[in-house]
């Protein structure tokens, strides 16, 4: 294995430190394990708290900040923060109107996110869960039952952050959030397995002539194990298996993400994007905004994970909303 | 090799099309190969004009846009546009008080802008030439007669395009690239190599425990092949590489990137930044700005350069001025 890292022991400590050191906006609790904006939530103010393992950056900690999340907590590499780290956030962040905390569904976050749920209800702190499932490669995989939740969570941050921005309810921020992921869907290929910094090796054995097809972003297995093809074939399958799921008719409009996992060039991700929107085209459905880089992240795997969520002019006009995050940035 | 291509040959022609697909903000001439801003260039506006061989993005084509380039011309991967491309770039940007060319040292572009420099300058166009030299780690490389151009480019791309932005003349927007240029130093280091669409395979061996230091964005050698260490040594090397040549006294300010080479995961690029951070504030340089990403690259090449440009009240607050291209954006 070779990482710039320092130990496995130290790789979250330690990019903890690195990322309070670049983002002054940010104030990042490394021994909690805890980033906030710098800034205070405003009274009266709906926060946003998320969170997961590390290993997908930017998600969670770079979309920290104005229009988007009040908190978040890294856990582990590939593993779940604890109920404690949560409640230290929420209760960091509560601006007196309630929390809402946004899930990926794997089975550690949804159990530890429970937990500090009650936890903080307790405290008197009003809080919303909002649970994202937007893969459609797989049902019941290695670590989620039902859905695997991936590139809509930045969607329903985004989206459900700037609602928070503008003053909605706690009630009216969660149903935002999970109207945006019942509107998504992603679908993920592989073209390399992902090394942990404490496995040192592949997760995976992949040959140097395959993919692996709906792979999920901590390496999970996916749909089947196909020879390489190229990229139009590949990016048709992948559309076809959300198109499946969630039919686009034409004239409808999209929100569009061709992510990067972490080890894919953008010159890549650009070619993919390309045959996603001539594939979108020629069904009448408009890519009415669009993100092509590394947003959710698996390390050092290389592949693409494609989302589409199906917008209408309040998602868009959230979408459009001024952001300012190290992750996602514009309107300021 | 795998890659999300159609075929090695279609590369460029593919990535451009899904460029235009997703910057409307951009124009994309994929036949000519020239990327300019959507609108005109203002009359009196110095224009910016860059290039250089693709499987860098986001460099140059990224780069376009308000505050930043007037226009780029894409190679063949790793490959020097044509004279054609940049006359044609400059033609169709420039806006009567004439061109800066941004020109990394390697002897293809040198020999190419200075060829399209003459053909514009026959065609009445004002023409400046800033070239970037910025590299430390080897004289006279593979490509390059004297310095390669790496980091540093973004650097003197960001801050002419923002002095031509606020009105200044040919002359100042060139001796402002110029000093951005001689104020900055970069150092690289590879953990694996680049495999182009063309080549198939990486370009040179590098064995499962060794790193490549002072490593060129083409996968050029490096100082020297060394084993892998902890991040924090690693990082000590490249720093003091680039101040065994540039020196920085305490009391001084920087502007540092922590640039991931194309297949490096963002948690290790923070990792980086954690130990220039530490490195520098214990010498009492003070990095006033920062950037911690993937900017300029080397296709699928792990790895990672550092860039310090040494910054003065001019160069930050130019650098602080609105840009608003796809791979930087902010002020907008």
């Amino acid at each position: 294995m070779k990482k710039l890292i320092n130990s496995p022991d130290d790789v979250v400590a330690d990019a903890l430190a690195g990322i309070a050191a670049a983002h002054p906006s940010l104030r990042v609790d490394v021994k909690a394990r805890v980033i906030t904006r710098a800034a205070q939530t405003k009274v009266g103010k709906v926060a946003l708290v998320s969170g997961g393992g590390s290993g997908h950056e930017p998600l969670h900690g770079g979309f920290v900040g104005p229009g988007m999340l009040d908190a978040a907590c890294p856990g582990e590499v590939f593993t779940s923060p604890v109920p404690g780290q949560m409640l230290a956030a929420a209760l960091a962040v509560d601006g007196g109107a309630g929390v809402v905390l946004v899930v990926k569904n794997y089975t550690g976050d949804v159990l530890n996110f429970q937990m500090a749920a009650e936890l903080a209800a307790e405290e008197g702190v009003s809080v919303e869960t909002v649970l994202v499932d937007d893969d459609v490669a797989v049902q019941d995989s290695t670590w989620t039952a039902g859905r695997r939740g991936t590139g809509a969570t930045l969607f329903v941050e985004k989206i459900a952050g700037a609602a928070a921005e503008r003053g909605d309810s706690l009630a009216e921020v969660a149903a935002l959030g999970r109207r945006v992921n019942a509107a998504s869907r992603s679908f993920a290929v592989a073209l390399t397995a992902v090394t942990t910094p404490a496995a040192g090796r592949p997760g995976f054995d992949l040959p140097d002539d395959e993919i692996e097809v709906g792979v999920g972003i901590h390496g999970e297995p996916g749909r089947s194990r196909e020879k390489i093809r190229p990229a139009r074939e590949i990016v048709a399958d992948a559309v076809a298996a959300i198109l499946a799921d969630q039919p686009l008719e034409s004239g409808e409009e999209v929100i569009a993400m061709v992510n990067g996992l972490g080890g894919t060039p953008l010159l890549e991700l650009y070619i993919v994007f390309g045959e996603v929107a001539s594939l979108l085209e020629a069904r009448g459905v408009r890519i009415a905004r669009n993100l092509v880089g590394d947003y959710v992240t698996s390390l050092d795997m290389a592949g693409v994970s494609i989302t589409l969520c199906r917008a209408d002019a309040e998602l868009l006009h959230l979408w459009d909303a001024p952001v300012n995050t190290p992750g996602l940035r514009w309107g300021v």
